[in-house]
């Protein structure tokens, strides 16, 4: 190894430890310190954030960079270094040409947006939040410019987030889901919906607790490399990949919600648990696009979770952690866990009108960087899609249009990516079932850690060195399309609704 | 504020956050991380303790403190300010006096001994350990050196876990307890023994869990400013006073054990609590004195927690958390939590034996150190002492001088404070009744926050400020006396036992 490598390696461990300092005090905030003790810990966790990016925006990194990519040192290394690098110094590169005074401005702007955002949904107020909205906009027109000045905006913007993809191709794939799912959503809204009185019940948290113990345990994520809490809105953090938590939330009068957020979450950190482990702790690893990682939160939650065949092996054990279900046939279970209805709120809608919840984000994101749509009709668009997707209309827009955060905080080009993960996953299960035999087979014989060992292989070892395209291609052979999904979603649900 | 000042307040809050940071990575290790990601969590709590290592042996603080120090300085500070000061530059300047090499060869040392006295005490095998034993010893010895050039060596150690305390003072307040409390154990010894079979039975640790929440609520944690979490032994941990936080471990066949620990760690915890928050995140916060801090969790523990009376008012709600005591009287329970039994270990001995578990340490210490008897012979001195207070000898070494890690990892003088603890009690307990009447009777009416509010403003809210010796004096108004708990114990037993 050469001086300079070795340097670098250095330099590497130094990032990693400040990174991993600001996580775990994320994780302790989210899950484990009071009330009090929070103000505490965000100086500490500003303190080394300032530390942290001091160290990925130094000359002495910008210098080690240069150096390693320079031939003589770039073809010592080994592949994932080659790839490290490679990485770093895009990153390095982009993230400098960003003015220091600038991007203070840009922090500020969105603390302000996110703050207003809290209060205006609260109070169901778009008004107060518009200026502060349109000065985001601006302010991420600006970002781009830096950051990519050869690309349009709303395409750098979708590039930040799933690489390589573009709305062309997004357009394509959502105009396709458009045609073949809103009539199959408008017939399953005149068709007979299941009763759910049997579910309505109190469900004791701690029995929930274990049930979720019971459920990542059995899709194979791995506790000696991971562990449980719990966080007022679920999510997943990892350090490594021997060290992946996963968060739940559980309410007390619905076992389901808690039980399909440990398979969503566990879905992540499996993914992660999988990376290849000599990947850890750097660019290369964890996995860095949010359309392939929702994939994997995706498959195990939709494709396989709300799977009749997936509960077959378990559901006498739910049963005996949670009583109620000994009442419930499998058959009315699965009906439930499948239940399509239209709603307002994108975060607790069934997997099929989800679809509409992101396309209806993704058309006014558009029309907000391409056709320069003015904040003020936001509202007014959003409802009109709403309609004319989904069929309802908000009463406010604290249940539509300011119901997320992601537009708050400048997270513009984030929402396709969540339908994305859903197309893969069409793509996915096409591919499986070629390969290892039916998945309805396979789950109902308990085998579902055969499908994970199979997603370990083909997409989780890979972390970020593939891109999403790359994992496609790799994984399906062929292009993205969105009928392998639209072909599951219609048989399915033609199925369950007797279309 | 001078320029000085104000410097060096920022120096502490860098500080602050290093050690903000290692507490919780230490928090994490013990209560949260998985196994596999434990490696990762050493690396960099090992760079964070060498960054803050740096920060408090920099000449740089040196100067300021140095700077702080002088005349026109100094008096510009406030009291606060001055005994920060104070005792920071005290601790530096003792740090200073360390040798950079001796100090890693003590590091080392100690890292060997405790390595040794796991497989040791695993494989009853004293005479593998004697060897690291003898060689931390001779490393103790020149540490006090340095550090306390002026004391002889076992007052130095004494001095460091309590400072102003003494061998002269202690032999003669452990002198009075053997004296007084031997005859006693010996008469309980063939007394009657209570039946604990009603106690026999499975406890579930969601319910154990329940009871915990119901017990620091009752004696006064405040949930805003701490937590609870689980870890293998107990302990209590502090960020600041708005961050404390405890942790238990639950057995499935007895719930008294962590009963008990919750109600002792809580009294370590309401201490952390009630400290000064102005003393918050600096050398005037927490409670360096450990036969304070000890005093305090005993007496929550054992004078409050072991007394019939505490139970009154909760005693059914324990009944509806775990149902097996609904089956139980209150004067059962009162006999098995005062259960006197002689016995081999030291953490699981009741309040009046645990006496001579530490009187048994604090006198081979003083073997060791002043007498300069060999480690080979260490064993046999143990056992000896143990028939001759206890009436009893341990089978084996693992049960006896292996048991506990304190020597092995250098903490000679820490044992006598534990007991030093019990006999402050003795002392707060006459001084609570002088100023707020009987304790029983407080204890009944359930008016236990008035006693935790009693300690608050005498003795919790002043952290480090006062030593121990001006704690005392404050509290109780003259010298420190092993009489009050030696009564508080004659009387006690005498009535349990019908002796």
């Amino acid at each position: 190894m050469s001086a300079l490598s070795e340097k670098f390696n250095e330099y590497l461990k130094k990032m990693q430890y400040y990174e991993h300092a600001n996580t775990l005090i994320y994780w302790d905030m989210k899950t484990g310190a009071p009330k009090r003790g929070l103000e505490a810990l965000e100086d500490v966790t500003a303190y080394f954030s300032t530390e942290s990016f001091a160290l990925s925006t130094s000359d002495e990194l910008g210098q080690m960079l240069s150096g390693l990519s320079q031939p003589e040192e770039f073809e010592q290394l080994d592949d994932t270094m080659k790839f490290i690098v490679t990485k770093m110094k895009e990153d390095y590169d982009r993230d400098k040409r960003i003015p220091a005074d600038f991007y203070e401005e840009y922090v500020r702007t969105v603390t302000a947006s996110e703050n207003a955002w809290v209060d205006a949904k609260q109070n169901n107020d778009f008004a107060s939040f518009a200026p502060h909205l349109e000065k985001v906009i601006t302010a991420t027109r600006k970002m781009t410019s830096y950051t990519d000045p050869d690309k349009e905006v709303y395409e750098a913007l979708l590039d930040e987030y799933e690489k390589g993809m573009d709305s062309a191709t997004i357009d394509k794939l959502f105009d396709r889901m458009k045609e073949e799912l809103i009539p199959l959503v408008k017939k399953i809204s005149e068709a007979e919906k299941p009763d759910d009185s049997a579910f309505k019940s109190y469900y004791d948290p701690d029995a929930q607790r274990k049930v979720q113990k019971m459920l990542l345990e059995y899709i194979g994520f791995d506790f000696a490399r991971g562990n449980v809490a719990e966080s007022e809105h679920p999510f997943t953090l990892n350090f490594s990949s021997k060290d992946v938590r996963v968060t739940n939330h559980y309410k007390e009068d619905d076992a389901i919600d808690a039980m399909f957020t440990a398979i969503h979450e566990g879905g992540h950190a499996i993914f992660e648990q999988n990376v290849n482990p000599e990947y850890d702790g750097t660019v290369a690893g964890s996995c860095r696009y949010m359309g392939v990682h929702e994939s994997q939160s995706r498959f195990y939650e939709n494709i396989l979770g709300r799977n009749r065949n997936f509960w077959v092996p378990i559901y006498g054990k739910l049963g005996e952690l949670l009583p109620q279900f000994k009442q419930i046939s499998l058959d009315d279970f699965e009906r439930q866990i499948n239940n399509v209805r239209s709603s307002f709120i994108r975060c607790s809608a069934d997997e099929l009108t989800y679809c509409f919840h992101i396309i209806i984000r993704y058309e006014i994101e558009k029309a907000i960087f391409r056709d320069n749509v003015p904040v003020s009709e936001l509202p007014k668009l959003w409802n009109s899609k709403m309609e004319e997707y989904l069929g309802i209309t908000p009463d406010s827009d604290t249940d539509g249009i300011l119901q997320d955060t992601h537009w708050a905080d400048g997270s513009f080009g984030y929402f396709p990516s969540y339908l994305l993960g859903t197309i893969y996953d069409g793509m996915y299960l096409e591919a499986v079932e070629k390969e290892l035999g039916p998945v309805d087979r396979l789950l109902a014989d308990g085998k579902i850690k055969d499908i994970t060992k199979w997603l370990n292989e083909k997409i989780h070892r890979y972390g970020s060195t593939r891109t999403p395209a790359e994992v496609i291609r790799n994984v399906c052979g062929r292009e993205v399309s969105a009928e392998p999904i639209i072909k599951f979603f219609k048989e399915k649900y033609s199925r369950l609704y007797n279309l």
